[in-house]
């Protein structure tokens, strides 16, 4: 804790990493790639999942676990499946002391497998739709990575649903993609783009990709969350047949679609600051540090009053949730580098308390973000305490978040027309909003020269009048294009 | 649905797997030993996680991630460990398309990568005890697979915890055997024995090992929960070392322990009938099913109640939560054949909703293990319901679970100090409780001749009085004694 820590402006990335480690949220392992989450981050996860999976259950899904391992025949059944997955494989040789007949895939994604079940389950239109969920780790062979953002074994959640129709995938698929943004903006104060991907930056097997894009600090795109429309290709390639109300067998239409503990990383970056981690409100693991401030005379009655409150306020609620409160009540260490430290991990809100708090019936609240202060009243004889204040602190950090994340959305999406101007956007200022298009030649172009891809579509032109910020030939798409993580 | 099921008392194997299918926990996939839990299934193992959390979390644990991948060297450390584990590894060589220089492990524990990490956490005393939980996926590459009971992947929680001293390690061992002691009877109506098992039975590495151990209906043993103090022997193995408070760097002391979804397996066979599933009302995914009593002429009213009865239900508790419920207000299928449905799915309580009940301002209650039936007031008009009487027949069904189980344990254990007898006994019977002389070529040889081993010791034997079942020789220990799953 002595070491300050890197500015953010001075380095976003070595900041990046050292708030990771030095907030104890996650740490690096022998095995090349793989993090340990910590506890402060796995109960960071813990209530993203618990957002998540609420909304997966009000929408009618259900949760299932499938196998970690996969046939590596399976893989190849769909064509685009295996030429896109082949060179991330993890592969199981041996097992129980022999080599297998058949290696074993370590699965990167379960498309396959599922769809081999999904066979065996679904007769009938009676079964349609079949909507899944699965909570799962999974491993991609990545060569360079970072915690969160890309690692070789990650955390996540894969839906994966079969439909009677190609509408009725087609709704679900962007159902999904409005589930995520909203999860996404609501739950963890996020601001994101949501749209369809590019062919080029599509699913290995999906007919259409949509993703969620943030827009990082440093103006580089962090995909969120995808949602695919996978058509009828794993349908045919996996014989996911059922027999509809006119008599007639048919294959199923499906979707899959996915979040992983990569928007931990997405949030530590929109939210933190130099001094650290800054948390939404609704997912931070405490929402309230109760710190008192000791001085030897006065030591026994604020521990005790710090004490009081803590076990009162555990028994109070925000966001309709029992409230999460942590009292740091070590008597070895200064008020100041108490403050530090839970500044360094995010809580929301610090409740002080002192003795002429105590003299004065009140602690201080002050709002992790802007540092604002507000007194609370709090009468130590009756309990008596301003709970729909402190809620309503909770609700401003968190409202702040989200206002400011838009905030910053916005004033960095620039349109342009012109490739020069185009550069210099996407070098750093944000997304470029510009046409293109639509050929795989130009966006291959504009990647080699910039890095920066098709994020989003944000709309088809129709009209002619547009041009391609590259090619300058009639434009397509008008598209968001930026770098990415 | 149409095929009987398999009477319990007929084939109790079969009638497990045909319960597991058909109730629709889980199904077989196309990796050999490998399991699908479906939707139903995996709800019970969410609640039963959610009690179990909960229970490590109010005794100061947290939960944490570790790798899904051990570098195969790590695993060698622990000579014991090693010896246990290699013929059960599924081993990884390859990677990204490219051969390994070391090849990776699949978790089959993960007591040697943790300890690796604690040995970077853990300085101080200060930083001790470290108390933390994983619910993981873990692979041991099993020969005979059984869903739930035993696959080559299976869902656990894993606790790994460090501390100062070895009285503190030993009450942490003993405090989380008497932790899953009170799961397994108050949450999921399983009686068990707890206590300390053989050295033969033990853990690979561990000093002891503590478990809890339920009874079958077919008379055998089934593990459910294993506690280890593993002394410093994983300690010694990866450096963990901390400076005391008399600055003296001292190894620190762990322990281990875990509970995995056998718990499911076990509360099949535990409270199963001939009709089905009979699920403890604490973890059951439905605790109430609605079914209404259709017939032509008043179809209209009664599904409006039924759907009425469903939305007033669902904001109503149970056990301190939300009650779970469900309507199947499916018409084209029969009263009767709904009934069987969720007898087979084992939803604790029924309500029937029909044209005489609704003109008693009434549902009629059926409770799943015993069928008792009583009608519990509703008005259709105010929504008033007997919510109170609800809560009183889940609460009901589940202690008739937890007392038949209990009463069902202590009839089955019986002493012996005869061998003749103690094979009966152990055939079918029950558990044997009978004298050990306390080594290991006794329990060899018993376990040769009536595949029975110790599942717990009862009792440390000091007087002399007491012979060893087998031998004759004076017995060191009265000890439980069953075959085991």
């Amino acid at each position: 804790m002595a070491d300050a820590i890197t500015p953010r402006s001075q380095d976003f990335a070595q900041w990046y990493n050292e708030i990771v480690r030095r907030a104890e949220l996650a740490d690096y392992t022998p095995v090349r790639g793989c993090m340990v989450i910590r506890p402060y981050g796995y109960a960071l996860w813990e209530n993203i999942q618990a957002a998540l999976d609420r909304r997966f259950k009000e929408t009618g899904h259900q949760n299932a676990y499938f196998p970690l391992f996969i046939p590596y025949s399976f893989i190849q059944k769909e064509s685009e499946h295996i030429e896109g997955f082949s060179p991330q494989l993890a592969v199981v040789t041996h097992g129980g002391g022999e080599k297998l007949e058949e290696p074993l895939v370590v699965r990167p994604t379960s498309e396959t497998i599922i769809g081999h079940l999904y066979a065996k389950w679904i007769n009938s239109y009676r079964d349609l739709p079949l909507l899944i969920n699965q909570w799962a780790n999974v491993v991609r062979w990545e060569k360079a990575t970072r915690p969160f953002l890309r690692t070789l074994e990650f955390l996540w959640q894969e839906g994966h649903t079969a439909h009677r129709t190609e509408k009725d995938a087609r709704e679900e698929t962007l159902k999904i993609l409005e589930l995520y943004r909203a999860f996404a903006e609501e739950d963890v104060c996020l601001s994101v783009l949501a749209g369809r991907k590019s062919e080029s930056e599509k699913f290995a097997g999906a007919v259409e990709t949509y993703a969620i894009e943030a827009m990082m600090p440093d103006g580089k795109a962090l995909q969120s969350g995808t949602s695919h429309f996978l058509g009828q290709n794993f349908a045919k390639a996996f014989d996911i047949k059922f027999l509809d109300e006119d008599n007639v067998e048919k294959y199923v239409w499906t979707t899959s679609w996915g979040v992983s503990h990569r928007i931990v990383g997405g949030l530590i970056m929109q939210h933190g600051d130099d001094n650290g981690l800054v948390l939404p409100p609704q997912v931070a693991p405490y929402q309230v540090v109760v710190v008192p401030i000791i001085y030897d005379q006065t030591k026994a009655q604020v521990l005790e009053a710090a004490e009081k409150l803590t076990a009162m306020l555990k028994g109070a609620s925000a966001f309709g949730e029992p409230l999460r409160v942590h009292a740091d009540l070590d008597d070895t260490s200064s008020p100041g580098f108490k403050f530090s430290k839970w500044e360094l991990k995010g809580v929301p809100v610090r409740l002080e308390i002192g003795p002429k708090d105590l003299a004065a019936s009140q602690v201080m609240s002050v709002a992790r973000d802007n540092r604002a202060k507000q007194p609370l009243k709090f009468d130590l004889g009756t309990g008596a305490f301003e709970h729909e204040k402190l809620e309503g602190i909770l609700k401003g950090v968190h409202q702040r978040l989200k206002e400011r994340a838009g905030e910053e959305m916005r004033s960095r999406l620039i349109e342009t027309a012109d490739f020069g101007e185009f550069k210099e956007i996407v070098a750093g200022k944000g997304f470029a909003v510009a046409g293109w298009d639509g050929t795989a030649e130009t966006e291959a172009a504009v990647k080699e020269q910039t890095s920066a891809t098709v994020r989003v579509l944000k709309s088809e032109v129709s009209s002619g009048k547009v041009t391609c910020v590259f090619s300058g030939r009639p434009a397509q798409y008008i598209a968001y294009w930026g770098q990415s993580y």
